[in-house]
């Protein structure tokens, strides 16, 4: 039995359940004897890094619940490329503040980070326990079958599709082309999901691209046309990664960096939009919802809700029981209904490994999903979305 | 009692509870024994002239119960501008289909249409029952206290800037300024209701900029760096009208103009993004929700919902009643809690009439709303939005 404090926090991009996994570590960590302090660090590693720590014993139950329904962060985030020369910082605020666990909610560059710690703390001798609690909109964790908060932002994206999809059938002629510009730089996860916005054939969204399927300018003029030549209206849900046929991907450089050296990315949609307008003479309007698609708790998936407090619950268990420089990872049981195991996975495969959405989940054609992700991701997003219905169009007979 | 046949269209951009004051005005119709055929013209006055109605008696209730939670125009809608000759043309439909109420649920352009209708049908003297029903996002139309749209509008901006306020305050100095662009080319109501999102002081949208207050380049990065000075961070509320002090507006011109000869406006959001980096150093990113703001269901005011409905069933009432040339009004009751009575009035004096913000809404430095117009609005968004909470962040003592 490891006594001593613990440290919890959350890093790079929040999402809508990101919360729940915080409240699971702290739930889970307040029934756990050998735990004394349990810490939550301000703005990630960077408020570790300073020893700015808040007592998350101090919280209220009823703050933890209500913590469930709030977005974003709650301890504050970081983007924040961890150097080597802060692993021996970072251990030393550990020996000062006796923390003996260490749990670290975030994507991949953060379960790098948990790694580095958990590798620095060994070399040193040090008795630490560093657990990673995947979180990413992206879904794009390697070891997982998907990712707490993809769910959430998959059924905004679904929802907005579908809602923007009603508009631009009701406009008819007089705008019936509409683009969504979606997030995940690399992975077409959560593009793919505007596919759940579907009840029937010929219901938005009509066209996909993703990063992983490059498509030319010519093609996309023509498969717009195409849907709208059959449909009288063409909803297309864009990766703000979507690339040209040589693999560069349609968003302008922008020439700007992030903490990471990743080139931010601009204009994606507004390049496509003028594609569009140039080769089929069409007018294509679009929504960009941005970071609402990660901070929308009013369509948090229930189970993504639940999978993500679980998801910390196990992180703690997994550290009491002895790990360490894993990650949880949530496993689909092999059953007719959906069901979800949680295990764990060497850290070493996880860092810094991206998992694209696999070919077989895109048609032949590159522009949109296979029933096999269909039936992958329709469980995360908890249950149908809100009935709409269409009239029945019955025609009055012409006088 | 003047027999004859109900035609029903929706007009201009769809809202989330525009199907509601159809089916108002469905249910009311059905109850009239004067009203034999009660018919929809498909995407509005373009189905209008061509004959192409449907039957909606052959509607099932279920059907209509559900369009009052679809988003978007179940008729089709249109953007086009109606010609003087059209008229002729729109009386020889009704003589041929024995039309002798007429109700179109619509904007300014479109109560213009209801208006010159009513008038011309006078003078043919062909007795005619037209009555608008009042519809817009963008709450602009005169002699009502607020429009059918509005509310739910308002309710998704409110969320929509609270959701990403959350996740900006999170990034902290990752990513610490956010813009949100809201629809209103002219008028500044929407913009303004993103300070319903307020729950506390400090809290986001901490700049809220609408077409009736300009504002200098200068102003707007000192009202940023100003308030992530004092906040830690910036979320603001930018019309897509906002405009520079000289009156011109951000958006830069992209030449396009829509079928009522306005001119599209593109990139306002970028502009101010490009001058807060300019002048502050700070990137600034945004979200451009755009048509999800009209369109967005699961959001709904129960309170827009509701009147929405009542709208289309007062519009049969007045026509039956005799009335014509006339629209539906809102009139909010002079009492210590919110209620609405229903009244009419002359469309002569609503026809193309556009209400802008009062200034009386906005602060002295035009770059927040006042407490009047908090009270103005938040009835009709339908009671608080989803309870967050913060931690309360009790630090713990350094070592």
């Amino acid at each position: 039995m490891l006594r001593g404090n613990l440290v919890v926090g959350q890093s790079g991009g929040p999402t809508a359940v990101i919360n729940c996994s915080l409240v699971g570590v702290v739930r889970q960590a307040m029934a756990q004897p050998e735990i004394e302090g349990i810490y939550g660090m301000l703005h990630g590693i960077r408020g570790l890094l300073d020893g700015e720590f808040i007592d998350l014993r101090q919280e209220s139950e009823e703050t933890l619940e209500l913590l469930c329904q709030t977005p974003a962060s709650a301890l504050g985030t970081v983007r924040y490329k961890v150097k080597p020369a802060d692993y021996d910082g970072i251990l030393d605020v550990f020996a000062r503040y006796n923390v003996r666990y260490f749990f670290y909610i975030g994507g991949n560059d953060s379960m790098d980070t948990v790694y580095q710690v958990s590798e620095a703390a060994r070399a040193r001798g040090y008795d630490l326990r560093a657990v990673g609690v995947p979180k990413t909109i992206d879904n794009d964790l390697a070891m997982t079958d998907h990712c707490p908060g993809f769910g959430s932002a998959a059924r905004f994206v679904a929802s907005a599709i579908r809602n923007t999809g009603f508009d631009t059938e009701a406009m008819g002629d007089s705008g019936p082309i509409k683009l969504m510009e979606v997030m995940g730089r690399n992975a077409g996860w959560l593009t793919a999901a505007a596919a759940l916005a579907r009840e029937a054939a010929g219901d938005p969204p009509h066209l996909i691209y993703v990063p992983e399927c490059p498509v030319s300018e010519e093609q996309i003029a023509a498969d717009v046309q195409a849907m709208y030549d059959r449909y009288g209206y063409c909803v297309a849900a864009v990766s703000e990664g979507v690339r040209r046929e040589n693999g560069t991907p349609y968003a302008e450089g922008s020439g700007k960096k992030d903490a990471f050296g990743h080139e931010v990315k601009e204009g994606v949609i507004e390049t496509v939009a003028e594609i569009i307008e140039k080769h089929t003479g069409m007018r294509a309007r679009f929504d960009k919802p941005a970071y609402l698609q990660r901070s929308f708790a009013e369509l948090q998936s229930p189970v993504d809700r639940d999978e993500a407090h679980q998801a910390g619950v196990e992180a703690v268990r997994a550290a009491v029981s002895g790990q360490s420089g894993v990650m949880v990872t949530l496993v689909r049981a092999d059953s007719p209904t959906y069901a979800l195991e949680y295990q764990i996975a060497s850290l070493a495969n996880v860092a810094n490994a991206e998992r694209m959405l696999p070919r077989e989940y895109m048609n032949e054609a590159g522009n949109d999903v296979t029933p096999a992700f269909l039936d992958y991701a329709r469980p995360l997003i908890g249950g149908p979305l809100l009935t709409y219905a269409r009239l029945a169009k019955n025609l009055v007979p012409k006088r």
